[in-house]
């Protein structure tokens, strides 16, 4: 008995994982983290009312969720001033760019990242097939029009830019973006996460026609939303490219205690203000922390911020190893030279105080085995 | 501007989706359905416990579930007596069966299936461009021995075989399919899904050693266990198998407010027994109903019935259109001679009121337009 036979693409695929999640950093240490500030979590959690429509619709659960996600695609379409036909909803953004990749992306093709981003988007990428692309970050930003040179050069089908980005939490104007646009080698789309928009400055949000067909933009409700355990995002652009998906999407995988929860969270824009300055609020506590103890915040228009440790990316590592030995979930980015920072997410105020407290215990312990 | 380039594959796919949903039905109807029987839900609804922990959790969502589903893989190997190595938790069945496709099915490789066996499994073949080799069923049942020569015929990578089947609720027995596993040709991978199994009876269960590479398992939390709306499925197999969906799985796409309940749902087996009775009242409910009609109920291993309508599947559609339009949400199988049924799930007294009201109704207004 041979068992199974993958095709070539999976058998030479490794079992690498995009991301170790907290649960299981807790199993391995025995005990909880007294401060889960590493996931970019929104600690102050979704509307009081999405929690209401959740629960209450978890009592319809026997039901399957409407396949079409109809009431919160129509009203993200609404609340975007575009048409329903613009807006499609999936499993969170790791989802929709799985689908994405999917949609263009052959055995082969080229692909444009930047070196040091979302290492979903290039577990999706590896997963079809896809030849990828780094170009370097410009200082600590993604470098949009080196990623667009690059996709020129190798003639890819997919270039991806986060903005704001994610982990350096820097972001580009929307009129960068817009001008950078017209530069796009004909047949290369565009995939603008959007992720942490809603924390954004206005000016960092670009406009674009809904039927440009080089751009498609995703969002969620993960992030400022506060709603990462629901699994809820969504991708907006021209109807052709959106339309495509239902060709392979998981057309009853959403959860409609989520679609309900969402719904509710998204009418409830107050909250999402309310929560955005408690964020505000907390990063400046994080950049105030960070000096105390002699280390740099950079700027972040995000729901974190990466926070310089002022050496090179060993230190660094070091610096998160022993926050994390004493119970501070926190992540760092992977390449150098972004690698010479940590990456906190905003919390509460008692995720502060402990941030606080470990912090410098932490740089202790690290100076204590230098 | 050209757009983006999708792949070969893609641009070749039709834009067909699997099934229209009830709530799309109910919106082009202009009212909601009186009964909701058509989409072998569960509307007993999950154990209590199970909803309390959903309902719980949701104020925890602001956190991404473990990636792993940890307690609940754990919880699932311990009922089943076998390793957490061994079991793969995802977005429903309709989630692992793409997953599994997409580890086996290239361009060109074959794939069978029954001749109207599940449509959402047919979906994830064509979207990666495997090759459907459909066998037709042996009476009301699908044909296990003729799907496996048929697949040795054609080289298949992977068989897909329902035990019970959807949608005739027919069963084979589990030493039937362990004699049938011995004829499996080298390096086919037999899919069987075990959707309905815990209504079935227990001689339907095969004893397979869970090392065996010739099989892959899948159970869902949708149908015994009420939760369809969650999407919560599993698969169980050889190691190797499992752990292969880590190479491609979305590995954040669990709703961690699904985790809890699944796992709140496997721990109150009493309830599950008592579903599964009140199933089998229902089922009575509707062979009489059927009976007192001129129709005949099919015998069911499953929580739905297929309902003989003792003529063709022209007139087996118009009393399904005439139910529909009666407030009455069935479906009915695709191919002939199957299609001389429909498919009607168990429901409550008010469901089974419903129906009783409506079938002679139905069977009239068809009866007039003849």
């Amino acid at each position: 008995m041979t068992g199974p036979r993958y095709t070539d693409l999976i058998a030479a695929l490794p079992s690498t994982v995009p991301f170790v999640g907290p649960e299981a950093q807790e199993r391995d240490r025995g005990a909880p983290f007294k401060a889960r500030i590493g996931a970019n979590e929104n600690v102050f959690g979704p509307s009081p009312k999405a929690i209401a429509a959740m629960q209450q619709d978890s009592a319809e659960i026997w039901k399957y969720g409407d396949s079409t996600s109809y009431d919160l695609r129509h009203a993200l379409a609404a609340h975007l001033g575009i048409g329903p036909q613009n807006v499609v909803v999936g499993e969170g953004i790791d989802g929709l760019l799985g689908y994405l990749v999917r949609l263009l992306v052959a055995p082969g093709d080229a692909v444009v990242t930047s070196d040091g981003a979302y290492p979903t988007f290039n577990f999706h990428v590896a997963g079809f097939g896809g030849v990828l692309h780094k170009v370097p970050y410009s200082g600590d930003s993604e470098d949009l029009p080196a990623l667009i040179a690059k996709a020129a050069e190798v003639d890819a089908k997919l270039v991806y830019f986060a903005n704001p980005d994610n982990p350096m939490a820097s972001w580009t104007t929307g009129a960068a973006i817009e001008a950078a646009l017209d530069t796009l080698p004909d047949g290369t789309l565009l995939a603008l996460d959007e992720a942490y928009i809603e924390f954004a400055p206005a000016d960092a949000i670009p406009r674009i026609a809904i039927e440009d067909p080089r751009v498609i933009r995703l969002r969620t409700f993960s992030k400022g939303y506060g709603m990462a355990g629901a699994r809820v995002g969504y991708a907006f652009g021209a109807a052709p490219l959106i339309q495509s998906f239902d060709k392979i999407r998981n057309h009853f995988g959403m959860n409609r205690a989520a679609q309900a929860g969402a719904l509710a969270a998204l009418q409830d824009q107050d909250w999402l203000a309310h929560v955005v300055t408690q964020v505000a609020e907390s990063k400046d506590r994080i950049a105030r922390i960070a000096a105390a103890n002699g280390l740099s915040a950079l700027p972040s228009a995000t729901n974190f911020v990466a926070v310089d440790c002022g050496r090179d990316g060993d230190f660094a590592r070091k610096v998160l190893a022993a926050l994390v030995a004493r119970g501070i979930f926190v992540r760092m980015p992977f390449v150098a030279p972004q690698d010479r920072c940590i990456r906190i997410s905003a919390g509460r105020a008692e995720e502060m105080e402990a941030l606080a407290e470990a912090l410098p215990l932490a740089l202790a312990d690290v100076a204590a085995t230098a």
